[in-house]
């Protein structure tokens, strides 16, 4: 098996210490750069003391394309607008690019203005002619054109939980497309290293708040990827919470059914779309989830119910936001690009408590 | 003005500490008895160390009835069950009884059977003959009825947020009946003092959760509520989660707009509704709220918005669940009842951060 | 009774908010101006919503002394250097001053030169004249004096607990004082509201950490005021460390005892040295204490123990680090200055839990 | 390389889960037996759903002998009494042990004694013949011991971050010998896994506490080793403190020196002595550590400091309790005891933020 060489930038994130957790013990990736405007010339383990001994390389500066090693693939962990920048320049030299923001995540040029719009940035996009052939990055969905992808777009933490929460109900045709409620909640680290005051500690200590109501720039991949499901332009009501932990995203995901199956008609029709998808876990309504089962894991849990009353289904889906909504998803993604197992280097359950 | 004596029972409770804390400081009520099975014949502060040079008091057995003064109000805030056995004893002896559980909530017999079915306990009531006259003890809804009443029940913590969230939307015929989700976050002393391995530190620690879904108790006295607003029966979707903080609960609430009303518009409705309730605070879609601004008060926050891409109503509610969720909203309660100000002895904001 | 007026600069910080919450509510204060640099020309409540309805003035700017209400006293909740800069202002206006930081904590300039080296700042006072006649504000301590204050320097947090804590161990002649240890925890509000990424939540939770060794500024006045206490010369060894909550100082101090003692001698001594002191609560070895019967309140509640096996003396002082650490101990100086019993308006407990 | 059998009595505490998680990837070890009271005849992952696919063994009662596996290494991850029981039989059937207990901790029978009584336990032990070659089960200590001992007494929490943190300076003759102060706090997994008033997540919440104070039963086996290095008898100042998050131990050890040494002088003691150890990382004053560097791995990490004012040595010592505290501990232990690299298995970073 040749080695993945990997370059990260953005090394000095929470995206980028994500994925150099993960790929320091990944059998077949190499770690060729970590790259980032902070801490240049001195060791990631200064920026990262946990990883003293561990990871020690020295950070370079974004103009880092004169080191002596291959890069076969570069994780941009970067905020939007640097990897449509970069991009072309890395694929032009033969690597493979993963974005971990917005940038490549839409294959229409007007999805990405209307994302961009969201986020208050400028409506263009540097690199539109890359835009048609980017992937979008959720192997449980779209592996095949992963595997050939030359640009990936790592998705955003809400939409793989709410994504992968729904998908099969949707394919199925199980649900009315109209009605269709998402209540997310997350941790803080959703919400990057930057300090702020919102997440100043004293602030967010016992203290929770809906945000960005309506407005949220994830819904406008999860009702891309529910359109593509359902084969149907659908809409749907996204309400984000912030929540007092570290890790962790769960979303409760509500449909209004349009027959009246059984819980365990539900539980089949799940495990059988995620037959052979390493990282989502079906749940019945007897097997109640946490989020501690899948802190520090690549595991998405979705656990089914059905409320007979009002004939609603309800997927609470369980991820940690940092790994399978993150770091561990793009790791997962640079496995199917380069004809590994998708749960190379990923496998590891959670530490309890 | 005359002062208004209360016995508590159940007193080393999170119910019964919360309703000790208020009425230490209330001008007009004075605490006669603190009764429970637990610390009898030690001073209540040695339960309760915070509250020492506050209340010092001996706690008394069940059996307190030799006690000298005069009851003017009984509060049982203890579990199912206590209250429907004793309350009748009480009002004989003139006293006027506000029980904390579920004993009280429900006028007819058969909700009140469901509701024991929901909790595991036997479907009978100690004192049916009571029921009928009882008043569910939301002085925002019931006013009236709470003057006059002998016997309250003080709501459950779920019900309050929601009821409250979405009362003058139901007045007003705002939204379609058969679709509404409520999906609530509650910290942990919503599940009492009792230690358990579900709400032990470590175990629950950056940890979240749904739990009861499709099978919560409270839904029966919210949409007991919901239907007396809408004079219609109405059944909902409620899900609950279990959030690691201490107090507070969020609840988001989704109605389908039947017109397209605006925000400002809803707004307006709901700041007419609530005219004259001195404990609901309604903000409109820019005034973001956070369960810190409701933390250990008994307001109710309530932040509107319109979803206009799905005419959607999102009602987000905020209580602090051992306040405005019980003691202080049985503080309330006894102010309605005894012809005081209903914010008598309530009107403190939280401390920060 | 007459009214004080009171102008509160730096009123957006946690010292300003924490004032603002109890003169709101106390009986005989008036806040008359809210002065700081943020927020100016915006009501007080859209910088802390929770005081909505109970503190909605208008922010001045610093420059607000043309306001036409007499102003008694003015808060100076800001960082070192304000207030020295504009003291001498306001006492010639006729005001007096109580000033938050460690402006005025010291009476030799020596004594400041070496405090502010250690926070990095100027070696110079912009007020030196004022120095020999400012006032330590522990009432526990210096009662006489501040009643006739100009001006009080409000200490430091961790400097209320150890002095507090040690005081009647070294009034008495208990303990060697060269083997004086301070061993302090506390919560994160104690580095006030500036966000920074040492108290960016995700970093913060589930982590601790000893910092500023053998080099914290409060060390200085602990020092001071133990120098007065044994009328000789002490040094100390304090190591202060940072908890994941938000309020609370925990300082565990260790003095060698020099003879005997039994516990309950030391918590006589102890009672008896603190006698009439409203905000110090002494517990005996069986009464174990817990930072949350002091959260929210201006208590120091100290807990003695002996350990006969080393005969050392183990004080744990336990103060909230915003109230008694700040706000409180403030307001509590203000009483004494004004001639009020030093509870007023401060006497309540912490909710719990 | 052979396979070591690893049968585990007590799985389903927090030492057992700690011990599967890491086994469960342990190169050589192979888990043959998970036994216990609780669970028996489920799946190892219904107890803890975070390694469902990992660990789904049936668990076993504690009459597990007749499992056909060879059991080369019993864990005994039991309370105080049960490892002194059963060793002796395991013994004589050819198995090596390793129990998590206080049971084996102390060679000499009185000192076991006094331990039993601290803890409330009958002053007598099951199999006093073993006692004599048990051995201390630090590596750092007594390697050597450890890979030929038939029984390893896995050392308390406390324990183990006290005696590392001043094991050199004691070696070294540094201090003086009267006057060691150990301060240490502990996350509350420390507690076990067993519900409790003092353990519920409210009343924990925001919360923080010193207690058993003089009476911790961690400091007999801490004066113990503490003497052994010292060759001389040794008695310290132990103050134990509960913290509200998960994992970590943090002791902060105070030490009088004896002569004036600078902090880099002590830095290349520290590190001389522990040469070779993988697990012991030191930090001179410049490098601050917090408790996330060591979270979640089998890492002591200990700050040095020199505090030239008081001349005092001042080491800060972090442990994860459950790992470096407990189970890494012991298997650290077993990879000693069959000539396995000591780190095998073990050599992982925390995960962060």
């Amino acid at each position: 098996m040749t080695e993945i060489n990997v370059a990260i930038v953005g090394a000095c994130g929470y995206g980028g210490c994500g994925s150099v957790e993960i790929l320091a013990f990944h059998p077949y990736a190499k770690i060729v750069a970590l790259v980032d405007q902070e801490g240049v010339g001195k060791p990631y383990s200064s920026i990262y003391p946990h990883l003293k001994g561990f990871c020690d390389m020295v950070i370079l500066p974004p103009e880092f394309d004169s080191i002596k090693e291959r890069v076969d693939v570069v994780f941009f962990a970067t905020p939007d607008g640097v990897g449509q920048t970069y991009a072309a320049y890395w694929i032009k030299k033969g690597a493979r690019v993963i974005d971990f923001s917005g940038d490549f995540r839409f294959q229409a040029l007007d999805q990405y203005k209307e994302y961009a719009k969201r986020i208050g940035k400028p409506e263009v996009h540097s690199a539109p002619e890359l835009l048609k052939d980017a992937v979008y990055g959720l192997a449980e969905l779209h592996r095949e054109e992963i595997m050939k992808a030359k640009v990936v777009g790592n998705p955003g933490c809400f939409a793989v939980s709410c994504i992968l929460g729904l998908a099969p109900a949707l394919a199925s045709n199980l649900i009315h497309l109209d009605r269709i409620i998402l209540d997310a909640k997350t941790g803080v680290s959703g919400a990057g290293k930057r300090p702020n005051p919102t997440f100043h500690y004293p602030h967010r200590y016992d203290n929770m708040n809906a945000y960005r109501i309506a407005m949220h720039q994830h819904v406008l991949e999860i009702e891309s990827e529910y359109s593509l499901l359902a084969r149907q332009e659908i809409r749907v009501t996204f309400t984000p919470h912030v929540i007092p932990l570290t890790r962790g995203i769960l979303s409760t995901i509500y449909g209004s059914l349009k027959d009246r199956p059984g819980a365990e008609e539900v539980v089949a029709l799940y495990k059988e779309f995620y037959k052979g998808c390493a990282f989502v876990r079906i749940a019945g309504p007897e097997e109640a989830q946490q989020s501690s089962y899948v802190r520090g894991t690549n595991f998405c849990n979705l656990w089914l119910n059905v409320d007979q009353r009002t004939n609603t289904l309800i997927v609470v889906s369980h991820i940690d936001n940092l790994m399978k909504g993150q770091a561990g998803n793009a790791v997962q993604n640079m496995n199917v690009m380069f004809g590994l197992s998708e749960s190379t280097g990923l496998m590891r359950p959670s530490q309890y408590p």
